[in-house]
C-alpha cells in the first residue's frame, strides 16, 4: 500500500482506499492508495509552515542546488516512472519520452534562472539628501506555502513536479501536491524523486508533501486553509472554478491560479489557403488527434471562408483526421464524457459529424470533425466550449462581418492560430487585434500544441481559459504567481 | 450646473443632483452636479469600447506626448483646481501643493516611462532549427477599458488623474472614472485638463470618461459591465471589498485592483528608544496627526516595550500628539465616524484614551492616543482596525513571545516600520520575517507617511490592505494592473 508523502515520512493512517486504472487493459490497477485523514492534511500544512522561514530565507543558490538535485533524482528514477506512467494513463512510450524530457528541462530551466539571479532584486531608487526623499529597495519575497492541483492529462509536466511546483520551489514557497487520482502511482514515484533530493540538501524536508484522495475532502480543506497563500490548477473548468470561487471565498482570499482549458480556436484566411492545403491540413490533422486531443491546446475550432476553396480545405481536413490514428484515453470516465460532449455538439447543431469508422479498443477515442455553419454559433454560443478530446468543429464563414461577429462571441483562449499571408496580416490586422483580445498566444501558420518551455513563453489567457490573464503557468515568469515585490525603505 | 464629462462632451440628461460640502465653513457647496443616467453611462461605456482598437495600437510616443500635454494642461488650470480642492476637502493650500506637485510628477513619471519604452516587448527567444522551436516574442498589452474610483482623502493624486487613471493611460487602456461625491469640481476641472489634452492630439476622445453620482448606481453598473476589464479603488474595506467581490462574481470575472487602508504598524525595538525618543515621538507625532490622520499610511498601532524607557517613550509620544494642531477632516461623516470608532476602541480595550483637550472647530478631528497592552489585541483582534483619523493605539508588550504572538494575529498591511538598531535587525531576524510577511513595504527608522513616487515604490500588501498583494498603487510598475503579456509565435 502506499502512503502519504509528508515532509519526508510516509503516512498511510486512513481507511479509506482507492486504485487507479489501465485504459490499455481497461481494468483496475493492483497498487493501492491510502486517502489522507484530517490529521494527515494538518500534520502536512503545519510542516509547510514551519519549514517557511527557513525556505524563504535560503539563497538562490540553495534553491539552485536543489533544483538541480531533484533533475538528477528524476533521471535516475526515469525508468520505474515509465512504467507506472504507461500503465496509468493510456500514454504511449514515445510520450512518455517527450513528456519526461519537457519536465526535467523545465526543473534545469528554473535552476538556471535562479544560478543567474540577482538575490530577488527587482529594482532600486537611491536616496536623494537635497529632496529628502529615502532609499528604496523592491525585492520579490515568496508568498508562503503554496498547493498545487495535479492535472490529468500531463502525469508529469503538470503534476507532482510540474510547473507549478518547480516555479514554487524556485520561488522559496514551500509546497504541498494534492495528486491526480488517475495517476497516484506516477505521483507517488515522482514525488519520492522530490523527498530523496530534498534530503540530500540542508533543506527542511517540510517544504514538500504529497496527499492522496479520489474525492473532494482534501482539495477543499487545502484551498481553505489559513496556511495556504496561493493555488495552481491545471484542469476543467468545473472544477478551477470551483476551486477559485473557495479562494475567493476565503475571510483573506489568495492567488488562486486555475488553468481551465480552451478551445484554441484557428482562423483560416483565403489566400494561402490552396497552396499551403497540404501541409497545414496535416499538421492541423495531427494537432487534433495526437495522444487523442487530450491537450489544454489541442485545435477545437476552425474559422474557414464558405468558398469552393475552402470545402476543399474543409475536405481535406477532415480526411486527414480520419486518416490518423486513435489513441487510448485517459480513463474510462474521460471517455465517456468525450462521446457524451462530442454528441451533444452534433445534436446543438445543423452540422454534419465526420467520424472515424474503424472499430476501436475500449477507452479509446474516437475523432471526430463536425462541420456546421457560424451561423450555428451565433444561435448557440456554448458550441464553442471546449470538447477535451480527438475533435474539432469546423464553423463556415461567408463574410468578414461573420468571422468578426463570431470573434467577438468567443470566449477568453489559451492560443489562437492565424493562418494568413503577410498581405492578410495588414488587411485584417482590426479583427486580428479582436483575436488578440481573447488569447495569451498567437501563432502565425502553426499549431498551438507543443508549449515550448523558455523565458518568454505564456501560457495563459483571459479568463475561462485561466482566471488571471496577466500570469503564466508555464516559463520562468510562472514565478511570478507565487511572489510579491516588497520594498524596503531607509 | 456641472454635467457628467463623457467622451469630450458634457451631459446632463438626468433629474437627480448633489452639491459637496465646505467642512471649513461648514455648509453645503454652491455648485450642483448632475447625476448619471443609465443612457449616459451606457453611452460612456460605448465610447471606451469604441476607441480601445485605435488607443491600445498607438505608440507608446504617442501616449508620451498625451501624458505631456495632460501635464501642461494641468499645470496652467492650477488656480482654480487649488480653489475647488481646499473648498470641498478642508484641507490646506500647503497640502494642496504637495499633492499637486505629486500629481504633476506623477503623470511626468510615466511620460518618461514611455519615452524610454521598447515597444511593449517584455522578452524574446529565438526560432531554434535544428530543435524544430519557433521564434517567440512577448509582448505586453493593454487589458481594456478600466473603471477608476476616485478617493476622498487624496482629492488629486488617487482620483480623476491619480495613479490609476494614469497607470491605465500609459498601458493604452480607455478609462472611465467614477468622481468620488465629496469632490466633484475637483474631478470636474482635473476632467476638463485630461479632456483639453486630448482635444489637442489625434486619439479619441472616447477613451475618457468620467461620471457622476452620489449613490451606487454608477458604481455597481460600471464594475458590472462586460465592456470593463479591469477596476482601481482607494478607499474603505466596506466599499472596496464590496466592489472586488461583485467584479470576482461576473461571469467573466476581472482583476480589480482595491487599496483599502492599513494600520501601517510600528515596531519600537528597545536599544535606540531612549537615545531617539526626541526624534522619533516627534516624526511620529507628526505623522498620526498631519491632515488630520487621514492618509492610508498613517501610523495607527505601535508596539512598545513594557519598561520604564518604554513608558518613557510613550509619554514623550503622546504628549507630542496632542501638542500638534488639529485639522479639519473632509467631510462631517468622516468626523463622526471618526469619533465613533475613536470611542469604540477605548470601550473594546482596557486602556486609556488621551485626547488633545482644546476646543475645536466643527469638523476639526481631535488627536487621541489609545495607551494599553498587548494582552488587549488577543482578547480583540479587531482592536488593530485601521481608524481613519487622527488617532493610534500604543499596545505595551512584555516579552518577544508576546510581540511574535501579536505580528501573528496581524492583518495584512500596506507598510511596517521597524525601529531599531543593526544589532537588533540581526537579533530580531525571525520577528522582522513575519511583519514583513505582512507588509508591503518595510520602513526602517522612518515613517510610512510621505509616499515616493518612483519606480521603486511598492504601495501595496496582502489582504485586507489590498485585493492582490502581487501588485502596486503607485510607482511604474503599477502599470502592471492593467495590462497582460501575449506571446507573438512565429
Amino acid at each position: 500500500m502506499f502512503g502519504n508523502q509528508i515532509a519526508g515520512q510516509i503516512s498511510a493512517e486512513g481507511k479509506s482506499f482507492f486504485s487507479s486504472f489501465n485504459p490499455v487493459l481497461n481494468s483496475k490497477n493492483e497498487e493501492v492508495f491510502s486517502v489522507a485523514t484530517s490529521e494527515e492534511i494538518e500534520n502536512a500544512l503545519d510542516f509547510l509552515e514551519k519549514s517557511f522561514y527557513s525556505f524563504a530565507n535560503s539563497s538562490s543558490q540553495k534553491r539552485f542546488l536543489l533544483l538541480k538535485k531533484i533533475a538528477e533524482e528524476f533521471l535516475k528514477s526515469k525508468n520505474k516512472i515509465q512504467d507506472a506512467y504507461c500503465k496509468e494513463s493510456g500514454l504511449s512510450h514515445e510520450r512518455f519520452e517527450i513528456e519526461f524530457n519537457r519536465t526535467y528541462n523545465q526543473v534545469i530551466l528554473f535552476a538556471h534562472f535562479l544560478e543567474k539571479s540577482n538575490g530577488d532584486v527587482i529594482s532600486e531608487n537611491e536616496a536623494d539628501s537635497l529632496k529628502n526623499l529615502p532609499k528604496l529597495t523592491k525585492k520579490r519575497i515568496p508568498l508562503g506555502p503554496i498547493v498545487v492541483f495535479g492535472a490529468s492529462n500531463f502525469p508529469l509536466a503538470y503534476s507532482t513536479l510540474g510547473g507549478d511546483t518547480v516555479a514554487a520551489l524556485a520561488a522559496g514557497c514551500p509546497v504541498i501536491v494534492k495528486a491526480h487520482p488517475f495517476h497516484p502511482e506516477t505521483s507517488y514515484l515522482v514525488g519520492e524523486v522530490i523527498q530523496n533530493a530534498i534530503a540530500k540538501t540542508e533543506i527542511s524536508p517540510g517544504i514538500f508533501s504529497q496527499l492522496f484522495d479520489d474525492g473532494y475532502y482534501t482539495a477543499l480543506k487545502l484551498v481553505q486553509d489559513r496556511r495556504i497563500k496561493a493555488g495552481g490548477f491545471t484542469g476543467s473548468y468545473q472544477g478551477g472554478k470551483a476551486l477559485y470561487d473557495l479562494a475567493q471565498s476565503r475571510d483573506n482570499p489568495i492567488p488562486f491560479f486555475a488553468e481551465m482549458g480552451s478551445s484554441n480556436p484557428v482562423f483560416v484566411f483565403p489566400e494561402l489557403m490552396d497552396e499551403k492545403k497540404e501541409e497545414w491540413t496535416s499538421i492541423f490533422a495531427k494537432s487534433i488527434t495526437n495522444d487523442a486531443g487530450q491537450f489544454c491546446t489541442k485545435p477545437g475550432i476552425f474559422f474557414v471562408p464558405n468558398t469552393s476553396s475552402g470545402e476543399d480545405f474543409i475536405e481535406k481536413l477532415c480526411n486527414n483526421v480520419l486518416a490518423e490514428p486513435s489513441f487510448y484515453m485517459l480513463h474510462p470516465t474521460i471517455c465517456s464524457s468525450y462521446e457524451k460532449n462530442k454528441i451533444a455538439r452534433l445534436n446543438e447543431s445543423k452540422g454534419v459529424l465526420f467520424e472515424k469508422p474503424d472499430e476501436l479498443e475500449s477507452n479509446q477515442g474516437r475523432q471526430g470533425v463536425l462541420v456546421t455553419n457560424v451561423e450555428d454559433l451565433f444561435e448557440n454560443p456554448t458550441l464553442q466550449d471546449e470538447v477535451f478530446g480527438p475533435f474539432a468543429i469546423i464553423f463556415k464563414y461567408n463574410s468578414n462581418d461573420e468571422l468578426k461577429r463570431a470573434i467577438e462571441l468567443l470566449n477568453g483562449q489559451l492560443t489562437s492560430s492565424i493562418l494568413c499571408s503577410d498581405t492578410e496580416l495588414e488587411e485584417y490586422d482590426e479583427i486580428i487585434f479582436t483575436i488578440t483580445q481573447k488569447a495569451g498566444r498567437i501563432i502565425r501558420n502553426g499549431v498551438p500544441t507543443g508549449v515550448r518551455v523558455c523565458e518568454s513563453m505564456h501560457h495563459g489567457g483571459p479568463f475561462p481559459a485561466t482566471t488571471d490573464s496577466r500570469f503564466t503557468a508555464v516559463g520562468t515568469d510562472s514565478i511570478l504567481r507565487f511572489t510579491r515585490p516588497v520594498v524596503y525603505q531607509g
